[in-house]
């Protein structure tokens, strides 16, 4: 057995270990996506334009989502939808292309008709870059009406512990 | 003379006398901006993307400010920005491609630091379908520090009327 | 009566005259769509991204169809869809945020399963900033399969004069 | 010692294997960028809108540069651009909300006052759903004139090995 190997049963351990950690994290209502910020994204200013920062939510939230096996493309072929009904952004710092960031997403509470996502975004020094919330509302995808939360949905976030 | 001429010179009064109306709208602090949805802003649940809304905003400000003969460009090469500092969006009803909307804009208060903005966005059977506001900061191009509104913005806004 | 409004008058007539120019054309194959460049479609070099050009070249043709009273989203309520198989583009020269453009759309041949279209984009200065073609395909919304030009489409361009 | 962290120590193993033969890869002329699509980039055919693949081309070749230590945010700083001059994307299959995609980068040939790259992207069950290329100039950030490559540029590519 080589060096390089042992470095890398070393390595494996302590990505079981995070993976672990990961796990009791889903249960405590976070999420964290990272996203590199593309060419594209960036205006004349030099910076992420601001109306991209709503895709960056949606990353955040389908993520948090995810963590709970609610896999928002399956939903729509089930016939839901989620339509965003409102969107707060404060965009504290600007983020440049070349950077990572990290988008924090967290469940504001149980939800109902309506769901409430928080996010914090930060940037790879740790700042926080941005901060908002979005209310989204279960949308029937052949009527377009409101609805109740699906139960197999309310049955997944029944461990989440809030703040 | 023939007729569809005559109604050429009708729809001509018709005309000037709406934009007699516009000049005076002005100084009461409101633009209309007409946009035709483009198809690439819809999404898969047939609507437009909620992140593009932003973009109706940001024409709908920069159309109010070239009535003041304020252009934002122009604004940019002599060294002013104006970054988004908060955004609230709230979405009453679905738009489509096909249909055209009406951004309604009006400052909220004469700027400082900071110039606020409200948004009402109507659709073709003039129903409300989105309601929203921004606050910018105006920054210094070259230090990116806040600074107050140039006094020649001021000066074009001093004769509005807000309600 | 004022002196206004004789200006106005003559505008009408003006305006009367180039309508019917404008009828000539259609039957000529070529469309233009003014587009005033969006800030948002920037990016950090100053100028409108390179991506954003396939929606230009999208209002062109769709511009285009209006003329022909085909309108798009009809076409695909109707279950006919239209989507790229092909995209080309050359940048002559780069377009910048308070510029309007003139999307110069032409048909290249009658369609079949496959309809082409060839596009100019000019600015205000009348020099060519942009030339592209695309292919698009008939398709059957249901089973997304490519179907045959429908024929009140092809009826409709039959008196169309290529070059 | 458990039976799921010997597992992790075969996937570190494999994972080892995987990174030398990326090693490889790099002097081989290719670069692999996994995307996951965006629900905001779908349009309401329910697919990946074609103006994005722009973007993922982008990403692309961004990603091959990247692995020659060439930074495209410190080539700007350094006052190097790479404007798009033309761009060829065929559509061989649509890609859904849902998918990860992987982006085939390699360049054409050795770049002098342009740079060539080809692309080809593939879903998860590896079938080709796009093919495309890109030729930029590099542009002096101040001029905006076409410049050649930088030297330093062609000594990092002059390994790659073209089939």
């Amino acid at each position: 057995m080589n060096l390089p190997l042992i470095f890398n049963y070393f390595f494996a351990i302590l990505h079981a270990c995070k993976m672990t950690k990961f796990k009791i994290d889903k249960m405590n209502n976070n999420s964290v996506s990272k996203i590199a910020v593309r060419y594209a994204e960036t205006d004349q200013m030099g910076v992420v334009h601001h109306s991209i920062y709503a895709q960056y939510f949606e990353i955040g939230r389908l993520d948090w989502l995810n963590q709970f096996h609610i896999h928002y493309h399956k939903m729509e072929q089930e016939g839901v939808m989620l339509p965003v009904y409102d969107l707060q952004i404060k965009y504290h710092r600007p983020i440049k292309f070349g950077e990572n960031i990290f988008v924090n997403t967290s469940l504001k509470k149980l939800p109902d008709v309506k769901i409430q996502f928080v996010y914090r975004i930060f940037n790879e020094d740790d700042q926080l870059v941005t901060s908002g919330s979005t209310t989204l509302v279960f949308v029937d995808a052949v009527t377009r009406k409101p609805i109740k939360c699906p139960s197999y949905i309310l049955e997944a976030f029944k461990r989440i512990e809030f703040d």
